[in-house]
């Protein structure tokens, strides 16, 4: 019995904010003093470092379950599957609705009950639940799926990762740059065919990471602004990933008798070029291997972070043929990686 | 191999809020009409239908993390486990760490991130992450704790119910009454020793209930208030409660051999006293059979409704013989349920 993602579906927001249109912008350090260098050097050093020149943001009627749920029509449709047929529907995002005119979440009913509903789903077994776990999200609810199919609770399963930052960002935070909104799903189902889920891994790293990620005040301390926006101590997560994410992609693979020169594609969550860039070559040294030409795309210059959906975004985008130069073949072996908010970190080793 | 409880531990808020506290409160309908009865006739009239008397708020200081965290403490300490063996925390709750003073919630990093953080766990293959489910949280995170230990991905697991709903409610509606604050927290372990879980059952009904639980506007529409709370069509979920929880208890016991007789105990959802009451009865209508004298033992006259606390909470009160008249020995068969937010129902059939 192999278990295998059958099918997948993204959902890009349609209004696009560009790199130019952060230019009014003011913007303060955590410490709330100004940044001196004008908006268009800060711009383009963010641009140089993260590779991000656009990103996509919710339309105002849109809340992050709206977008769950046209990512998982998509899907649906793409694995050619009756949804009455689903036994789960499993929601990873990392703080609910949050309505384009409030700054308080909503989360009751859970998001993967809203999707269920929008789908019209009737079979009360199909199960439906909501999972935080940071940007690392859509992996878990795959691991958690494929321990749900194993045990026999379940066939096929339906895993989103949604979100939209957009909702939550302090403007006057140059980070606020980084974030952006979007959906991906898959249907992951047993099979006869080969290959699937290879190994997994997980981790939650809190004792003293636990803070790196984090809801804060506005760095604008002049303002009378008592709202909570997404915050990251930016360093210390560089150099958390840079020392936890790629032993942990080595772990994944070294539970599996895989060679390193038999993984086709790495999709790693995009948060950050230089730093993907950074992790992916520290990988390859573990191995004493330089980074292969085109083992790593990326999806983050047009669509920035999107938490949770770039991983399931990514993945789609490759199958539908629509990132350039990339193509994922029957038996491809791809190692899904991500890190995020917990912070948490985990890997996939799959073979499509 | 047998997946069994081997450790509880409840936190129970000091602050205790008495229905004549509510005395002054001025209450509306949905429609915005001010209730003509005295809020003594209310009051009264609230307490005989749910049984509740009094509630626990969390003080000032807590959040949701923090019971979850003072619960996770003393279950750890019951089952005389090293915490550095947990392999997962799964927290559920509804809408994440709500502060006294702010109506926004926090959800970045997750909550059983800060449980953990809080527990100084080091190692980080314990993977820590939330869980939404409605009321039915607690139960479905055992259940999917018993998964991922059946597959072999953990040993120990930490399964908390933790919510602060005195954080969310609309003190111009009747329903405020309901709500309590808490938490209870499991450890689940497989063991050589007879009984555990011995069948589970969950469903989500969403195609029509999706809403019957959410997050609305104030019942005094004179407010400028654009806060959210939490709020629920009472009437719909006490017939969706009784249409269907009676059966997905049924489904439960009937997946094993077990005889209806053989039950020892029903620790059914604390949510009102009436409608417990009614479930139960159905139930064993289902069977041809009366309710059996002490089998739905209840908190809810002291404590209120507080969630996915009420059922960890009650079971620990109950070994811990903190309950009039209630014991649980070894080898008694008991039925865990809930129905909640999603709407979704569980059910555990397990031998202690």
């Amino acid at each position: 019995m192999n278990i295998k993602i059958t099918g997948t579906g993204s959902y890009i927001p349609t209004e696009v904010e560009k790199n130019e249109d952060f230019a009014h912008h003011q913007f303060f350090n955590g410490d709330g003093v100004q940044i001196e260098h004008s908006t268009d050097i800060i711009i383009e050093k963010f641009r140089r470092i993260t590779g991000i020149e656009e990103r996509r943001y919710a339309s105002k009627q849109q809340n992050t379950s709206d977008l769950a749920f046209l990512s998982a029509q998509k899907a649906i449709e793409n694995a050619k599957i009756d949804p009455e047929t689903l036994d789960y529907i499993i929601v990873a995002h990392n703080f609910g609705d949050v309505s384009k005119d409030s700054s308080q979440a909503d989360t009751v009913p859970s998001l993967a009950s809203r999707v269920k509903h929008k789908l019209k789903i009737k079979n009360p077994y199909c199960v439906a639940y909501d999972l935080l776990f940071g940007c690392p999200g859509w992996i878990e609810g795959i691991i958690q799926a494929q321990s749900f199919i194993k045990g026999d609770m379940a066939k096929k399963c339906l895993v989103i990762g949604a979100e939209t930052l957009s909702r939550v960002i302090d403007e006057h935070d140059r980070d606020s740059m980084i974030y952006s909104d979007g959906a991906g799903a898959s249907i992951l189902e047993i099979t006869k065919s080969i290959g699937g889920i290879l190994s997994t891994v997980s981790a939650s790293h809190t004792l003293e990471e636990s803070n790196f990620l984090f809801f804060g005040k506005t760095y604008n301390d002049k303002l009378k602004d008592d709202n909570r926006y997404i915050k990251m101590h930016g360093r210390k997560i560089y150099e958390f990933a840079l020392n936890h994410v790629p032993n942990a992609m080595k772990v994944c693979i070294d539970k599996t008798g895989i060679n390193i020169d038999d993984i086709s594609k790495i999709l790693i969550h995009q948060a950050n070029e230089k730093m993907d860039e950074a992790i992916v070559k520290r990988f390859y040294n573990l191995y004493g291997k330089k980074v292969p030409e085109g083992i790593m795309p990326m999806s983050i210059k047009k669509l920035g972070n999107s938490s949770v959906a770039t991983i399931p975004t990514l993945y789609d985008l490759i199958l539908k043929e629509k990132i350039q130069d990339q193509r994922i073949n029957q038996g491809d072996i791809i190692l899904f990686a991500s890190v995020g908010a917990g912070m948490n970190i985990n890997a996939i080793l799959y073979q499509h």
